[in-house]
């Protein structure tokens, strides 16, 4: 056979232990907190049909979906249809007989399916996380690979504000518990925009404006006035326009002013009173310094054509120039696609390849995160090995996590081994402790070493 | 946009709370076992690129092998040449401008792929395991999906029978602590094989021979008997291969019939004293049952093609009609096809879909592995519901995992959502509750309630 030199594919990435690790650390304190606010685990395939995934994401989105080949013995009959239709493909239309499965691009139109699938067995309110890799075929860059994990949690079925506030919370909880400090939540809402459009008379540029207010936070306020003045409007809208969005101030003082600002807009006034709510719900809960950490942001407008109701952006401390770190919001339908009108949710999605940037920038990650094995046994020969075995055995039942070098190989390439692989403990057994029915007992980090019986040492603390 | 119907890609599946649970019990058993014996996780792409797959898995296995199409935007130059060559690809063949890439197979080749490439980095011995997905076109049917976990643990880099010893006694261990009784694993050694084929002089058919007595426990000795009848094997050579192949008794009397039988074989012997030092080992070790589970069984003949040294075969329990649940064995070159010769290792996989299966059927799992939320909190106003968040934060910080029912429906429907999510503990505040600083704390198992003050709940017991 032909040598191959191994190489991955381009945007992809192998994770060894410690990363592997560092990123479970993360991992589990988000399915934890999900857990502790009542969500579910769901998995769903890496595959789905083609025709679930095209058009969810927009023309582009359609492009950068990693299509799968039809196996050519799968369904020979339709091999000749494909071959013409074949520039088809490319473009990255749905041709049956080429392809009719893709990686999922994200996590919620799997979750959409799912519940439309199962709509009729599952208890709504319906409350699932869902922790899965996804893929696209972006172009590669820094920070950006074409498959990666999302962490998503939503509730369908109801349209209580509860569900915002106790997503706020899972935010501020997730980073409590990663101990990133600073963290900045921030919210704003969908029908706040519309009303500010509303009273400013410039509704039918809506989208136009909204995406260049979003990059407020990228390009700083004149960036934005720059743009906004290309998009001929008139220039009394637009100053009315960047009252609102320079306005400086508490959540309170926004809230007031918003008030006043938005009294002809019933929309605009429905969006105040929601985010009102939610943020006095939350000054009331249990997690005193909630209030601190929570800002509206009225440049805040991501997700313009799904979210309908109050928006969500948590960010990384401002010391790493991280930028978001996560996000989400309110949607009035999640499987209208799929036949199953009506039914309205809340979701968020924590973007785990950034916070692990933040917690290595910062170093948050706990010391012991990455230690695997405890203690390494030396091996001095046949009879010696056994008696480690022995020990290893017992020591392994109590929890403790054990190797023996396989090899009976020099002193210095098992220490080197010991130290290369971070071990902190190293039991060696040779002639002498055999016959005593003694060990030798090596602290690595400390470099100190002491000779104690075997029963002592079944019953050592290798806790570190 | 035009609805869909919801559905899944054949040979796929969706995994529900429940499941996912179950599964992941099964998942972090054998983690903490791996880990236990030293080895440390992996995780690589869940694509590679083709030319690292294809000829790995013979011609069959290419196949299988899911193809991902390039994206055609990516490389539009190479269109035209890719449609010339579009007949090759819907045979399996790897056709530049087409596809590159490919769904992981196993988990074995993308750990050489990960080896050969990382190989001067890493401290060998090199331990390391890995629970991913792979993916399969196969035709799927009961049992067999496109897309399934493997649990596989590798260690290379040393030709010490340790490495075997350390495998049979993770196999053991796993099983004990998933509390399935009466697991046998079988051992056989590639050396054993061969050397059987020389001294009934049928190298030659050694291949043809191998394939039919591996068939025995499926189709018994005569159905072997008649297979092999029909290979034109000289009747005296049959009688001699018959007489090895139906040998009863235990593992010594095996060997000691081995050792004469093969007098004649350097390899066959090799194989036999090799088979005797693990067993000798095991005996000694701290295991006591040991013993009991492992046999000899001369039958055993898999990855013909690439084991060259013991080989493992873990069969569920008798009473279950499931055959193997792991498999694995020693081989002598795993990165050869990278361009890094001489690398020998050991590795083994568990079945997690059929031990999976195997539970089920023998009701193995414990009884709390589903338990998710613990207490739910009815909703019964504005004022009850802010004064019952206050609690469940209370609660969540002391790790309960607890649930506010989102809006304020009937009781009725709130019992049922409990009932259904099989939620074990209900807190009711209502006006009086409210007003007295009390609350109701029904036990939804044993159909008792009681009425408490709001800090006895936050100290109660919620463990089931």
């Amino acid at each position: 056979m032909a040598k191959v030199k191994a190489g991955l594919p381009q945007g992809t990435r192998d994770f060894g232990a410690e990363t592997v690790r560092k990123r479970n650390y993360i991992f589990n304190t988000i399915r934890t907190v999900f857990e502790l606010y009542g969500f579910q685990p769901l998995e769903t395939p890496a595959m789905e049909n083609l025709d679930t995934l095209m058009g969810k994401y927009g023309e582009e989105g359609d492009k950068l979906l990693f299509k799968i080949l039809n196996n050519g013995l799968e369904r020979p009959e339709k091999h000749l249809k494909a071959k013409e239709d074949f520039d088809k493909v490319l473009e990255g239309k749905n041709v049956e007989g080429i392809t009719e499965r893709a990686l999922r691009y994200d996590l919620t139109i799997p979750f959409a399916r799912y519940v439309a699938m199962n709509h009729g067995q599952l208890t709504f309110p319906f409350k699932r996380y869902q922790v899965q890799p996804v893929w696209r075929a972006d172009r590669p860059q820094k920070g950006r690979y074409r498959e990666f994990y999302q962490c998503d949690a939503d509730m369908v079925g109801s349209t209580s504000l509860l569900s915002e506030v106790e997503f706020a919370c899972i935010y501020l909880e997730v980073f409590a518990k990663l101990q990133i400090a600073d963290c900045r939540l921030q919210i704003n809402h969908r029908k706040i925009l519309r009303g500010i459009m509303e009273v400013c008379g410039v509704e039918i540029k809506e989208r136009e404006i909204l995406v260049i207010i979003d990059k407020t936070d990228k390009i700083g306020v004149e960036g934005v006035k720059e743009e906004l003045l290309k998009e001929d409007i008139a220039i009394e809208k637009l100053e009315k326009l960047l009252a609102v969005y320079t306005l400086d101030g508490s959540n309170t003082e926004k809230l007031t002013f918003l008030k006043d600002f938005l009294q002809s807009s019933e929309t605009g006034l429905k969006g105040v009173l929601e985010i009102e709510q939610v943020l006095n719900y939350l000054s009331q809960s249990a997690i005193a310094d909630c209030r601190s950490q929570i800002g509206l942001d009225l440049t805040l407008a991501r997700g313009l054509e799904y979210y309908t109701g109050i928006i969500f952006e948590a960010k990384a401390p401002p010391q790493v120039k991280m930028g978001s770190i996560g996000g989400g919001g309110r949607y009035d339908d999640l499987t209208g696609l799929f036949g199953v009108p009506n039914l309205p949710g809340v979701g968020i999605s924590f973007g785990v390849d950034r916070i692990y940037d933040v917690m290595e920038e910062l170093k948050l990650f706990p010391e012991d995160v990455h230690l695997g094995t405890q203690v390494l046994f030396f091996n001095l020969g046949e009879a010696e090995s056994k008696a480690a075995f022995g020990l290893i055995q017992q020591l392994r039942n109590k929890d403790i996590r054990c190797e023996i070098y396989p090899d009976q190989s020099k002193f210095d390439k098992q220490f080197k081994y010991a130290d290369k692989k971070n071990i902190p403990y190293a039991v060696i057994i040779g002639t002498k402790e055999l016959e005593e029915g003694t060990c030798t007992l090596k602290d690595l980090k400390k470099g100190e070493q002491q000779t104690i019986s075997q029963q002592e040492l079944l019953s050592f603390n290798f806790t570190t």
